[in-house]
């Protein structure tokens, strides 16, 4: 579904210095790191991300989508020929002996192969997973190589444009879930620039490259890309000017299919016709479902994919286009800066690794689109299933996840773990043995009642010490195990993170202390919930 | 953790007829399927795999767990020289430029990667996702190359004991949540192990050879075992009679520690005497845990990873064990009936995959043990680091599952939707347009309001479709928009699957149906949490 939300790469971990060699045969000497373009995930961000996960898993549950999970890498054969170029950035797998077989390299063609595979004639699935593709940073910096991709796609012959509203419903619903406020969702449809790069003159065989033209006018001014078509793609100039006039429309759904519908040249092509009439057609569904506000209908969107075949859409935000060029002055200032810095020396990995985040955004942050052939591919125009048309959509979770990450206080109320209660034990004097078993016994409890606990790993632990490590995981109670009270079938409840207002606890007795502290706790959400409700926040 | 918890091969799907070649240009032939070992995962199969994935994942939380993810391939450097033999198992990716990766065979070399890479002296994470192994069918059949591991340890220099024992507390917590009831947890101790081999003269280069043919005592008998050993392995007789006295031990915790720190042989040793103290030490923890009675120590456990160097275990079940032997009769009735089948041409490929687990048992369902110094292989001796000790659990979540699946009637109660309400129209006569704006309408309503709604992608459906639509989702309301009711501001609420008794439906006013329908599904669970619910029943 989305060449296009692939998520910039993170800095790269500082790779740790070499070790010197050691007598011991075991040691083996590593640079140790993940490999180019890869990277660990762990503590908050994966909170975070499982967050992100979780919310919009919700949103394509309510939407009744089922979903599936197919290998990472697939037949070579299934995934050759449906990339065009950026074919090259496939990952093949060593030949050892057998099948030839690559990594994938989205989840749209595998899909499109179980959908075939399977003789499916209509299904709603997601999918959340990983995909590949070997960018070189020097080609197209800063890309991962490895990263997810959160899919949902309609297969099935349907009233028309139905599915495909309903999908524009999902990326609205999913964006908001995630509490993204300003995004647009830009639509156009192929049929639409199909019909008016014919009806401007241009030839079938440069179709593809006037179209990769025109996807850059949200980078680029008209002149800049006008000189593009003429001189680099050798179209005349009447005709560019012609495109000209099509592909700087933009705006309201409703304005734009008004103003097609009244150019008769647009409705005299066959095929910009029949895109206009299911445009229309949708803008009754969206109208019903209420998203209409959140969409731009862009005559400049093109999208790269070859796949497509109607309806085509990608959301951005304020932080997916780049940022204003810098001035005179501030490139100055920067020179300085980096002269200044250059001391420090940097290896040639870490520079070669290096992002240049800061020259580009984050990129559309959804897009997809319908696609009625990639099924009929795999399945053959002799088979009934041939051509099950299907439409999609595809989160850039990755930079989601960016966007998210970078509001403000959110990532300091993200706990990494769930943990709810911390098990203590406080006494003293030669007799006193640490209750290590008796800690044992009732996390015991609190697990087998549901609840969240851990104890320190510790024969005799010092007060300080269980409350530094309770205050670590964050969690809100901790159970006192003291001396006395506890041969007596007490424990105390004490509230933590009360700071000088310290709670005195409660006591309670230890048969009790599961439903008092599920009672407790049952008003509080925690871990991945606690996330998800930030989210929103 | 886990080189046996490897799940057996499900049957492959039916590789479809080649097609026809077509002339269509864009057709390619193909034919469709997933490589070898790997399979799709789809329907009730994914929901109930989700649900045994969330049922661990919520041990795991209880336990103070965090999650990471780590890349699917790892540089190749990294995890060589840690699988001994099964090293030629590991997939490589092509050598396309740039490093030489391999995917991941495991989740513990990449976790003691990540632990030394980022300097971590303490953790307990817990990770599930998929690891790769190129198992020739020839050599194990009915092994997948792509299965998922579930995986949870914990990293640190504790109290010793005390995280072990913790983890077999999550094993027996995981097992139990899973609503497994028959299972029997295996321990043992590599230096015990190493400690008799040698109290029994076994020669230091000869140890791991020994311990193989050891592990085989669950199948085979002890005069099978011991014939290995002097016939194939070289070794004295009376070494093989003396360790045998040794690996026949198994019984309760309590029992074979008293029987093993009494035997004065074996005290002497100094491996042997640190094991049996360290397990008697462990005996005291698991008893606070409560899961003694789970466990059976068992002398011939030995596990096949190298890594291993202190309490190892596995999980049984009576499913774990192949099936007794035919008798005579049976194999000539099954030999009578194979030639019966033989017409029924089977194609080679299929032959090829064919599993053979009505061979074989579903082995063991959980596994693991301490590793002290894996960690330090990546972190040189230099680090301070260098040794931080492991201990760890992986689940065998395609057995479990396959056990699970198996549980009667439980398939048949999972729904692969989460769908809880059908939006549907009714109404006719010339006027009549079938309400489908009204019907997304509504849906968005109840997508809004948190509710999974579906309905029928068709201008003007009849009752009877959306009924089996309905149906066909497994959802347990409609909300019914009536040509007239409708327009009144009025919709009708209906409990599905009523059969003869069928319920004639409220009417509740359009406003009010999310509230409505809210109050109705408070008491009921969907999709994975219905299935989450289902495997404890």
């Amino acid at each position: 579904m989305s060449e296009s939300t692939q998520p910039a790469a993170a800095a790269p971990a500082p790779a740790p210095k070499e070790k010197k060699a050691s007598k011991k045969a075991a040691v083996q000497q590593f640079t140790l790191k993940t490999p180019k373009g890869t990277k660990d995930w762990a503590d908050k961000d994966m909170v975070l991300r499982n967050a992100i996960f979780d919310t919009i898993t919700k949103v394509f549950k309510r939407h009744g989508g089922v979903t599936i999970d197919t290998p990472v890498f697939e037949l070579r054969e299934i995934l050759s020929g449906k990339y065009g170029e950026d074919s090259k950035l496939i990952y093949n797998l060593e030949d050892q002996g057998g099948e030839l077989t690559s990594l994938r390299y989205d989840l749209t063609v595998p899909f499109a192969r179980f959908v075939a595979m399977n003789g499916i004639q209509s299904i709603k699935r997601y999918h959340i997973a990983k995909v590949y593709r070997r960018d070189q940073p020097a080609m197209t910096k800063g890309r991962m190589r490895e990263f997810y991709q959160c899919d949902f796609d309609i297969a099935g012959d349907y009233e028309s444009m139905v599915p495909d509203a309903e999908i524009l419903s999902i990326a609205v619903e999913g964006l908001t879930a995630l509490g993204i406020q300003d995004f647009t969702i830009k639509v156009n449809h192929r049929k639409i620039l199909d019909g008016l790069f014919q009806q401007c003159g241009v030839k079938e065989e440069d179709v593809r490259k006037v179209s990769s033209a025109v996807d850059k006018l949200d980078k680029l001014p008209w002149e800049d890309v006008k000189k593009e078509m003429v001189v680099d793609k050798n179209q005349p100039e009447e005709v560019a000017d012609k495109i000209g006039e099509y592909v700087r429309i933009k705006g309201s759904f409703k304005e734009v299919i008004d103003k097609l519908s009244a150019d008769e040249a647009l409705m005299s092509n066959a095929s910009a016709s029949a895109g206009i009439k299911e445009m229309a057609t949708a803008y009754n569904y969206l109208e019903a479902f209420g998203v209409t506000k959140y969409l731009s209908f862009d005559l400049s969107l093109a999208r790269g994919l070859d796949y497509y075949t109607g309806i085509i859409y990608e959301a951005v935000t304020a932080a997916s286009a780049p940022p204003p060029k810098p001035t005179d002055e501030e490139l100055a200032a920067k020179a300085a800066e980096e002269k200044k810095n250059k001391k420090k020396s940097k290896s040639k990995a870490a520079e070669e690794d290096e992002d240049n985040s800061e020259n580009v955004g984050v990129g559309s942050i959804m897009a997809g689109g319908r696609y009625d052939n990639l099924v009929g591919m795999f399945a053959g125009s002799s088979k009934k299933n041939a051509s099950i048309p299907c439409v999609g959509v595809s989160f850039g979770v990755e930079r989601l996840f960016s966007l998210i990450k970078a509001r403000a206080g959110l990532v300091d109320q993200v706990r990494p773990t769930s943990t709810q209660v911390y098990v203590m034990a406080f006494g003293g004097g030669p007799t006193w043995d640490g209750f290590l078993k008796e800690r044992m016994a009732v996390a015991k409890q609190l697990w087998l009642g549901g609840i969240e606990a851990e104890f320190l790993y510790k024969t005799k632990p010092k007060p300080q010490k269980q409350f530094e490590a309770a205050e670590k995981t964050g969690c809100p109670f901790s159970v006192i195990l003291g001396q006395d009270e506890y041969t007596k079938g007490v424990v105390k409840v004490k509230e933590l993170g009360l700071g000088e207002e310290a709670d005195q606890g409660v006591d309670v007795p230890i048969a009790e202390v599961v439903d008092y502290l599920k009672a407790k706790l049952a008003a509080r959400s925690n871990g991945v919930e606690e996330a998800v409700r930030l989210l929103t926040i």
